[in-house]
């Protein structure tokens, strides 16, 4: 279903403590806001429902969920603070300025959970693994830092696994199938969109890409 | 169709040139046999049209088929005879025993061409790209050696991607549908096997892992 418009979200969303209206001012300085935890962010984050269960289950980490379509965006932050949530976030913002957001080496983990698959080839430089992204995404990371990716979409698999290696990103724990995998924990987390998926028998793609030694 | 023991085999695919008996005495010595050029090596050789026609296309690479099944190793070896080519060898063993043939760094690629599967877990070990023969490939080849792999088995697949990440090559050109992608000098040379399986308009899955420095 689609969401239709809600003209009254944008007044109301502003008024949660977990959306942050200016977060260009906290570029460098996510800790003095969140302490000193680990900072994972997701690029995308669409209804919320990943992120606030990993945030209700890993009260020693931060979490940053990024959206641009408020109407979803809605959705997440008001779930997070029902569950009276604090160590997460939400910015509404285009990912595109994500490199205004986060200060080098800042960001120990990404998730990228059925990113818009863009599929005509024209398109290629909008989809998430795009290699100027991941180029961004390196400079937030430290070595070591870690992208997780999960998608339905076998194209976008494809071209992300390539765009990955092609940008020095280490690869590991691949999967195709990751609901008739051995990954348990992994797979105990969904999204709103991965729940229908695996109700309608889909198989659901998954990677880790673990980020190279700066040059 | 399943080929029928033919007894006659043994006797008559050693009068061929091309097979070589005693391939331990080459190790390390390759080159005395076909000069200084680069040696591709495909690992379960099959029928033998891959190789064949890549040798008869490429005079300034010696290429090595390897094979222990003698009824198709026969027809692998004919052809190459047929066509009078002389930079390519067959031979006629357990690819458990690799090791014994080829000296450190004497291989520049492998080819993994529609290798056994092996799907239950258990026979893991078995799989041409299980991490244990991905050791003794490291060791034959140089830094940067090529293993090239197609399957049609999206398990192997998976399971093969795993393996070469987790023993340190990188990868590149990963394909989860040659003959419907822009590889197009990669598609067109096939295995027997390759050719049943487009014709059925089945996926071919390809990926190339450069081997890495040695520690």
């Amino acid at each position: 279903m689609r969401l239709r418009k809600k003209p009254w979200v944008k007044d109301e969303i502003v008024k949660f403590d977990q959306l942050i209206e200016t977060p260009e001012e906290y570029k460098g300085k996510w800790k003095e806001r969140f302490g000193n935890n680990p900072l994972y962010v997701e690029l995308g984050t669409g209804k919320g429902n990943f992120i606030t269960t990993l945030a209700e289950q890993n009260p020693d980490i931060s979490f940053i969920g990024v959206e641009i379509r408020e109407e979803v965006l809605y959705s997440a932050v008001k779930k997070a603070a029902e569950r009276n949530l604090h160590n997460i976030a939400f910015l509404w913002m285009d990912i595109n300025k994500i490199e205004e957001v986060f200060a080098e080496g800042e960001v120990a983990r990404i998730y990228l959970n059925f990113s818009d698959p863009w599929p005509k080839s024209g398109h290629a430089k909008r989809r998430l693994t795009y290699r100027q992204f991941l180029e961004k995404y390196k400079v937030m990371m430290p070595h070591g830092g870690e992208i997780h990716m999960k998608t339905d979409n076998e194209k976008l698999f494809e071209f992300s696994l390539n765009e990955f290696c092609d940008s020095g990103f280490r690869l590991k724990n691949i999967t195709f199938d990751l609901h008739h995998s051995q990954f348990e924990e992994e797979k105990s987390v969904m999204t709103e969109y991965e729940q229908k998926f695996v109700n309608l028998g889909m198989k659901i793609y998954r990677v880790e890409a673990i980020s190279p030694i700066k040059e």
